[in-house]
Order: C-alpha cells, then structure tokens, then sequence
C-alpha cells in the first residue's frame, strides 16, 4: 500500500532564526505590521510503500532521526495518510 | 488576538525536484529502499495579533502571494488557528 508522510522539520524554540527574521522584515516592508513572529523550516513529503500505517509511521521517524531533522537544533512533527 | 498561520510552500508537481531527488538517495543509502518520491519544500510559522480568524487567512495569503512563495515554480497551502 502507498502512505504518504507528511513532515515537518523546525528549528527549535531557543534556537535563533535569522531566515525568519528577515522574513518578518519583508513582512513590515509590505505593510504587515501585526506579525508577531515567523519561523521557518522544511516541509517534506515522503511516498512510501509499505504494508501499512504503523510500518508508515516507523520509517518516517526513522527518516527523520537518521537524515531529514538535526536533532541538535531542530525538532520533527509527521502525519502519515494512505496515498 | 493571536493567530498562527502554518504554511507549506511545495515546488509544484512538474517541476524537478534535485533536493528531494538527493534525500531520496540517501535513505536509500540508509537502507529505506521503499520510498517512492521524496519532495522537499519550506514550512513557515506565522504569528500574527489580528482581530478574527477571516482577517488571519487573508492575511497569510497575501503574505504566501507577495513574499514566501515563488508562484511560478512553488504552490502553497495552510492552515490558520487560534494561538
């Protein structure tokens, strides 16, 4: 069966992010002044074929530990859906 | 009151994806040899202090419209809820 891994991959809460500081300067340059705080990180969708949602599940927390998230400074969240 | 936006911005689906193709590679070189498409994009975390729900989706939008997304190459999506 086909899953799709849907996952996010943040810098963590302590961690400075000037990306999303300049973002928020453009921000202010287009006139949005009430943003209070961007973040940014990778967003990354992994097709999967596998027999099913636990097994899904597994090897995306194993992606994510092994190559996809720096776990010194950055934190994952997935969802796993059947394609 | 507070608001946060959380965008993906994704290549769209015809355009190449190096990124992802070289993260596809590497699982395999970790042994995940299942994965079937791999597509790497940005996620972006917006906080925004506005008045209701309408006005945070509208202005996610134009954010996505004018500045976080490149509309030729990148689509976007997102959610907004309360903080």
């Amino acid at each position: 069966m086909k899953f799709i891994a849907e996952i996010d991959v943040m810098p963590q809460k302590e961690i400075l992010d000037p990306q999303g500081k300049a973002v928020m300067l453009g921000l202010k340059n287009l006139g949005i002044r009430n943003v209070a705080d961007v973040r940014i990180g990778r967003h990354i969708t992994l097709e999967m074929e596998v027999d099913n949602q636990a097994a899904a599940e597994e090897e995306a927390a194993f992606a994510c530990q092994k190559l996809l998230a720096n776990l010194i400074m950055e934190d994952y969240t997935f969802t796993v859906r059947p394609a």
